[in-house]
């Protein structure tokens, strides 16, 4: 019966997420969660939350929960959208910004969603090939895409791009810049705001997923102009983030400071590790995020490594593509998950 | 910035949810929510919530909660997809089932999502007017669609068609049939799950919303052949259904009991309240649902009568379009709040 489906959709690759193993005794470095739990206030949300209310729809466009980050961000709530994680926010982002047949643009490498979002949407995709120290490049002045994906920091690499070149991209690209900023909690208060403040066609999305500890949830918002908020909102399931997770996402952003003191002691380990790291030979794309991208010693393979790793019980990412396969990205966890981690290799 | 904007989003309507108001004192019949509060299993689950493992991310094939519907429905995992609610099922299906310029089909009137829907999508949406008394009509055999959205019952008249005509509608349909069942469990045990089961080219489409009390949580889920599902997973989000949604499904769907009770003792007051309508001359269709779609004595208009609810503090929903808006549809509430209800009219 492959002809009842979408012949776009019989070729798709579904986006392949790092292993979630039940193993115990793992340590678990291969997804970019938080070591560190969420708040105390997510915990006691959800024991005194009223379950009878679940009976009732959630607020269809989130009100209170958007009305928090526009005080946060500083923003009004009308340009702030909340999603199903970042994840939907991306997904929105291509379909309302890439005309029927065009395209999405993005570094390479970047967040390996990106192409698959891209081709789900039916979209085409222009990978503009990063230097080979990960660092900035000035997209060519004549890139036909209607969207710009700008991770930032990147994934796998973990670099930061200056603000003042991701301003003057946006000033002469003709489509909307995208900054995710899924890693800046850790990128030491460097941040894309205020260009989605100032400008119309630059978007910068956000999730709970990472520094505030709620993979789990699935929370992700943007900022940016009303008009390309409201272009996410036209586009969304009608009711797409659910009572729960309005609420407990509530209760995380009334305590940033958690969120802000689980970050620093993340940066203090990631960097105590990279230090240790470049000592052993490795070489240490330089990080503003929760992982490290390391290339081993020569003579030691990258794939070699994340087998022998993972015969230790310790679980890394690797991702074969062509720019990345030399390389491995390692989640910063515990001071003692790190440890362990050093001690395998 | 308006050309940043994709010319089809620009011109959408986005659906409009049913009124979710705060005033105090409001008997709300107006968005087909279940009166009565999920069962105890659901709070027990909220509470015992391990909420550090929010850090981590959800499963994103929901293994247990498949396993479970797979289970309850008497079919394989691979022949179950879970959403975030139905909403997201739909959204999918028209994607994955249409091929690009092609349409969906639908009876008319029928749940008013689905040409928004469609409209999201970009793909024409074909109406099968239905008789005067909302009851069965073959749609054409000539209809060139991917996908028919059939609900059934259907809302928001709450009648429901018989399997047999449903069974010979995907006997000559060339594309998909997906019957969408968010109101089946208040149909005295009818359904079509069997067709699901036995024709590759059925789907059926079911909600934690209505019966299990939890419009709150959106849970949704497919049930069909591992084709299809397999259409679906390919284009879904990469973690579409948070941890807490996964482990609050699994907890209602571990006490179907609470919900059978409740369908019951719902059917029950829809019952007595149609018996009520008719004594007092509305016309009042048959309804297998959890509302009813009534019509008022003549000299009397939907609109004003439903102005007049409003002032007495009574919402139900009022759909303007040329084959209902002579109607007017009420969700059933407890028995004292149809009480209420009918001492209003």
């Amino acid at each position: 019966m492959k002809n009842l489906i979408r012949p776009s959709v019989r070729e798709l690759t579904a986006y392949t997420p790092g292993e979630q193993p039940k193993a115990a005794g793992l340590i678990k470095l291969n997804t970019n969660e938080n070591p560190y739990p969420p708040s105390p206030a997510v915990s006691r949300a959800l024991k005194e939350y009223p379950a009878e209310s679940l009976r009732l729809y959630p607020d269809p466009v989130c009100t209170e929960l958007r009305g928090r980050i526009a005080e946060i961000q500083g923003v009004a709530p009308e340009q702030v959208f909340a999603g199903n994680g970042s994840d939907e926010v991306l997904r929105l982002a291509i379909r309302a910004f890439t005309p029927p047949g065009g395209a999405v643009a993005a570094f390479d490498p970047t967040y390996s969603l990106y192409p698959v979002l891209a081709a789900a949407e039916e979209v085409g995709y222009l990978r503009v090939p990063l230097p080979e120290d990960f660092g900035w490049t000035a997209p060519p002045a004549d890139l036909k895409a209607g969207l710009f994906l700008l991770a930032n920091p990147n994934a796998p690499t973990g670099v930061f791009y200056p603000q003042e070149e991701i301003a003057a991209l946006a000033g002469r690209f003709p489509g909307v810049v995208l900054v995710d900023e899924a890693y800046v909690d850790f990128a030491g208060g460097r941040d894309c705001l205020a260009l989605a403040k100032e400008r119309p066609n630059v978007l910068v999305c956000r999730t709970l997923s990472k520094s505030f500890s709620l993979a789990g949830l699935r929370i992700g918002y943007a900022v940016g102009s009303p008009e390309l908020i409201g272009a996410l909102f036209k586009l969304k399931d009608s009711y797409n983030v659910d009572r729960l997770a309005q609420a407990v996402a509530l209760a995380a952003l009334g305590d940033v400071s958690w969120m802000q003191d689980n970050a620093r002691r993340l940066v203090a380990t990631r960097e105590r590790v990279a230090g240790e790291l470049n000592r052993r030979g490795f070489r240490v794309t330089p990080s503003a995020a929760n992982f490290l991208f390391i290339e081993p010693p020569a003579g030691d393979s990258a794939a070699d490594l994340f087998a022998r790793l993972r015969g230790r019980n310790i679980l890394v990412r690797y991702f074969p593509a062509p720019r990345t396969k030399s390389f491995l990205r390692v989640s910063i966890g515990t001071d003692a998950q790190m440890d362990a981690f050093l001690a395998a290799l």
